[in-house]
């Protein structure tokens, strides 16, 4: 783990330039507005190591499919989202050398990320080789109000009279790192610069989304505007505008410059280079302290409504604000086409951008912080993508509209490329109806059901049945070959947790039948039309949900979480010796198959969904079998547990649990923030708090609480933010209280 | 399957020019001399769809490992078999224009592969987009008697009077089809023409082998040597000697080349030049017809030794033939770093040289067909890649000397990267044990034991016993996450066949120990302290043997392949449609893991193996309730079912399984010996007759028989030839007699 970002209740900082951390504080620093976002990499030039990362929401490329061993199934591509031309870029050359930190000696380095404002700041001060000594002050943002725009500001001063260059362009000579032939994705269509401004109109190969993008630069000296660019390149890759000219010790250089960027997601194509001329001039009057002005009032407004104020720990403090802004950088909701990456626009890792993570992890976080319509739209998403599930499912094999939604996605086609995975971490599908009845029950907007949820939950209750086989032996159901939500485990049989999600989605589908049938008549006769929908089909629904086996250990009392798991030596994690964690670096992958050990909530994600089903003395009995048992090599895992550590009253492990997921990114546990952020996981850390310590549920838009820590518990105060309709609480030493 | 191929007793025949055959063509005349060899390409010019294959054994090329996601213990590379330079290059200008079939109008074409003397034999009639005709016969070898060279003879005739020009030359231009990045795997350091000779020196890139060819070319006209090469091109990728002359109807071309090929494995590089000149030299009296006549007396004795006659089906006759004869070009034995490539010198496919198939396959044929050193050779090799078999396991986790065999290699090391085989389908150990087994029973070579096989023995059986663990549930020894010989289950729990393998290998170690130590005790004292052996590790060796668990199933009273197998839905493979077949093909490989289909002989692997411990009731049992199950989509499968079918009596699946391996190429049954023939199962398709049909063992260098099916069966004779030291025999209708 690292330790060398500063604990601030509203900001993240590094002090010091810390070369061998740049691509953990590149993803640290990372702003963005849901739809398009960058990593914290530098305007002017730098040439040491270095992720630079653009990314423009919904623009992907189908990065033909890399296996070493083809198997029947397997995608063909895997949609990878895509590094983007970058509109920051600056060069500053001084006296001929160009200003770049890793050849400049630097005498002071901090970044600031103001997440109050949603603002990246940059302050440093460098000696050149030539000797002269340059002071920048730089910050940027991208704008929250207005979501096709971004801005900044770089600032300098130098302690020698020098000749200046400063361009400004877009660099448009873009790959990913992680493309898996190393091919470019991108062709650049148009590229121009006069005047003060630069254009670039790019479009991704294969997929044929076009991107434009349209800087304006101004340049002041002593705040005088002096936009005198005598040169202008218009080079495929990168147009720029340069300025030359002299300049004095103590004048200060303002460059300020604007992007307006739009896709052919929102803009038809043929229309990008005028929608791009208009925006630009729709700001050409806003400076960029007014531009500012909007960006903190949006900001105010999205922590209004999903503050949570820890006073007592300021690292817990800073962590859970740094969740809560980047889940707000990385999705706003108001596009039902998109969806929220497990590294959000903060990293390539991964590629796709839609994980269960989505329905499991960050589905309550936008339902109680944002408007209801998003928590719609991430549904929506799903139903959108219903024929592409069926087709998916088509290809492995089931038929008569069985659907089953890919692990990983772009456009409802399945990503992934590892059979244990793609083909066998099937209890995806589960959570996918769970989101239904979760946001069904938050919002009591039951009409979703008639409108959209049946279709999809008929579809995924006919996968589960033909998946399903009847075992002779067991004189049961039986579900064979699966990957539960613990990858530790691959191609098990009777996984518990993807067993008891299967009959749960049968038996669900099957009530809302009868439901939509009373209620929606019309409504049910167009969705039997649409999915060829035959009552007798809830017959082996019943039957399987009945008659489904269990893996159960009398010896233990509890349930197994896969057959033959009792096979298996049972050392605690503790007994493991800290130099062979976390294991999956160290162990081979066999052996970590054949051990005990849990990568992330599998029994006990179940416990969380199913709590209702489940006697207390049931929890503490299976929490106290499988924790012991558990790495947490997820960052999804620690948030489940907290959970459940909470509601047994275990006050230390819930916190534990709740720092290592808060701060997993801003000390680096899992060794990988180089790569980008844990986003989804980010949502898994602010349900701690809300359904951990807090207790609270959201009922039909109302909030019920019970605070699962005593009292007088540490010393610590929490205050939510909820969105309006479901009202502010102020929790005060953990006894709860409605604020206002 | 197809059936262009005509059927003869001693010549493989295609007729007429089948374009859309070519690539499986050019697999089935393949030649070679266990030293090098090459697919059947033309000689000439050919711009058609070709994979042009060369192989030098021993040379190999770690290509950079490609996976989808990269997995603890994959290796970092897989060893390629290398496509090398192309010494049987010629191109034939008519009045400017180049004879190429692709583009010609060809109206006779025959290839021929004449088995009984090792030539590879081509006719045809060419029409020139110019209006000439052009009759070609050409003819090649790789010499079996002595294995640094080859030659060809390719000689036309023109319809006109003609300018000719004909241009002889090393194409040192090449890739491998399947490399994983299509990169280079070559550099050419030497290349040179003069006079008539052309030379080439290559380097691979990393494993930096060097490979030497040097050719020399003759041109008669009308039977007159008329060597004029008035050009001599020695572009580093391709030396050429080119002659310009004019003909005239019927005056006959005779082109004559002889290579010298060498590698680094056996001629120091910087002598490599030397001896090409050398060598080359010591030939260059002899005439293609003198070397023919060597080629002749070569593969006499090979045939003399290993012939199987059988009578009464001719293409029963071919296909045998096809078998031994490609197993003869593959591997002479007399080089202990060598090894069966499954495709040998026909194709790229699979990589690596070494698999399973070796042991478990292919050593009973050259046990019994070639010098007894040649089978000691095969062990000797596994021998001397025991401290990187001990290495690979130290990979995954083991300590202390445990040993694992890689699933394929070239050097000792791993190079393949699926980790359900990489790392589970270690059942591959207990055929390396086994085959010290079979080769001391044979030979009565016990020695053997003392000299080499005791050491991979202990690191086997230590292997094992790391490999277990104690199962509280089971209160027995099991062994979870493997992968037995069917490849269509993944990561299962108590495979009884590997179950078996490994129990045995523990006793039959712990029995050596106590022959090695009585007969040889200064051997004794040295392997134990070469592998650190303490015999208290007996002690557990025995437990685990005693103790360990083999599913069972009382109902059907036969062992399961594995934990939980009943499970499965059990539909016989004979009520699958024909167009479901073969599964792997049109199932997803999820469906195919779930179902209950055998891709190949697994417990009844085991009752091969071990069939004198079960009875005949047992053996019938099990071959009757998994034979319904097997697919056979392993060429290694039907051909263990019709030895285990022979021993039942069961005449005609035993006949039928035979036909369908004797011809697997032939009649290209799996629809791909366009990459290359399947070489190890070729051995397999041996010992159906050997073991099936004849019953034949070899114990202690004495032939014993039992014919296992009656003798009026069909009306087929069989004749077997065997090694000097074995005895020939001869079957007549399955009565055995001993030959002479």
């Amino acid at each position: 783990m690292k330790n060398y970002i500063k604990h601030h209740p509203w900001e993240i900082i590094e002090e010091g330039f810390n070369t061998e951390f740049n691509r953990v504080s590149e993803s640290l620093f990372s702003i963005g507005n849901g739809k398009f976002g960058q990593r914290g990499n530098f305007e002017e030039t730098f040439t040491g190591d270095s992720l630079v990362g653009n990314y423009v929401a919904g623009v992907y490329y189908p990065d033909k499919t890399r296996v070493g061993w083809w198997k029947n199934g397997y995608p063909e591509y895997f949609a990878k989202v895509l590094n983007a031309p970058n509109w920051t870029k600056l060069s500053i050359k001084i006296n001929g050398e160009i200003l770049d930190l890793s050849h400049a000696k630097v005498t002071k380095f901090n970044r600031i990320l103001d997440m109050k404002n949603g603002l990246l700041k940059r302050n440093f001060i460098a000696k050149l080789k030539n000797g002269i000594s340059v002071t920048v002050q730089a910050s940027r943002f991208c704008s929250l109000d207005q979501d096709n725009m971004g801005a900044l500001s770089y600032s300098f001063t130098v302690d020698q009279s020098a000749e200046i260059e400063v361009s400004s362009y877009i660099d448009g000579n873009i790959r990913n790192e992680d493309a898996n032939y190393d091919e470019f994705f991108w062709e650049n269509i148009k590229s121009e610069s006069n005047d003060n401004q630069c254009t670039l109109i790019a479009r991704t190969k294969k997929t044929h989304f076009y991107v434009g993008l349209k800087t304006e630069t101004n340049l002041f000296v002593d705040n005088d505007k002096i936009n005198r660019f005598q040169s202008h390149e218009s080079a495929i890759n990168s147009p720029t505008v340069s300025s030359f000219f002299s300049i004095e010790p103590e004048q200060s250089i303002v460059i300020e410059k604007k992007v307006i960027i739009r896709s052919s997601l929102d803009v038809d194509k043929d229309q990008l280079d005028d929608v791009l001329v208009d925006e630009i001039n729709n700001i050409q009057n806003l400076s960029y302290k007014d531009l500012i002005n909007n960006q903190q009032k949006a900001w105010a407004k999205k922590w209004s409504e999903s503050d949570i104020v820890i006073e007592g720990d300021i690292a817990a403090q800073q962590a859970i604000r740094f969740n809560i802004f980047q889940l707000n950088c990385t999705y706003s909701g108001n596009d039902e086409r998109l969806n929220i990456g497990p590294k959000g626009f903060t990293g390539e890792k991964y590629g796709g951008s839609t994980y269960w993570d989505t329905e499991a992890y960050c589905l309550p976080f936008y339902q109680s912080t944002a408007d209801k319509s998003i928590a719609k739209n991430l549904l929506i998403y799903r139903y959108n993508h219903l024929p592409k599930a069926i087709e998916n499912a088509k290809k492995l094999g089931f038929s008569d509209g069985a659907a089953l939604y890919p692990m990983v996605t772009m456009n409802g086609e399945e990503c992934h490329n590892e059979w244990e995975i793609t083909f066998e971490e099937i209890h995806r599908n589960g959570a996918i109806a769970y989101a239904i009845y979760d946001y069904i029950n938050y919002t009591a907007d039951k009409k979703y059901l008639a409108e959209y949820g049946l279709e999809v939950l008929i579809g995924i209750a006919r996968f589960w049945k033909q998946r399903v086989n009847w075992s002779e032996e067991k004189q049961a159901y039986v579900m064979l070959g699966v990957t539960g939500p613990n990858e530790f485990e691959n191609n098990v049989n009777n996984n518990w947790y993807t067993n008891k999600m299967a009959t749960w989605c049968m038996t669900y589908c099957d009530e809302s039948i009868d439901w939509v049938k009373k209620h929606f008549p019309s409504d049910f006769e167009r969705i039997c039309e649409a999915s060829s929908f035959d009552d007798s089909e809830r017959k082996d629904w019943r039957a399987i949900s009945t008659q489904m086996y269990y893996p159960f250990s009398e010896k233990h009392n509890v349930y197994l979480q896969q057959d033959g798991f009792l096979d298996k030596e049972l050392i605690p994690v503790s007994q493991l010796s800290d130099d062979e964690r976390p294991i999956v670096e160290h162990w081979s992958w066999d052996k970590i198959l054949r051990s005990c050990y849990i990568k992330q909530a599998d029994i006990l994600q179940g416990f969380y969904y199913f709590e209702h089903e489940f006697t207390h003395e049931e929890l503490k009995r299976h929490y106290d079998f499988y924790e012991p048992l558990t790495v947490h090599e997820s960052s999804l895992s620690p948030c489940i547990h907290s959970i459940l550590a909470a509601k047994l009253g275990d006050e230390k492990r819930a916190y534990d649990f709740y720092l290592r997921t808060a701060r997993l990114d801003l000390n680096d546990y899992n060794n990988d923030t180089r790569d980008g952020l844990h986003i989804t996981s980010m949502a898994g850390t602010w349900m701690t708090i809300i359904k951990g310590f807090a207790g609270m549920e959201v009922k039909n838009d109302q909030l019920t609480f019970n605070p699962l820590l005593p009292k007088n518990w540490e010393s610590l105060s929490f205050k939510i933010n909820f969105r309006d309709e479901v009202k502010h609480v102020f929790i005060d030493r953990l006894g709860l209280k409605i604020n206002e």
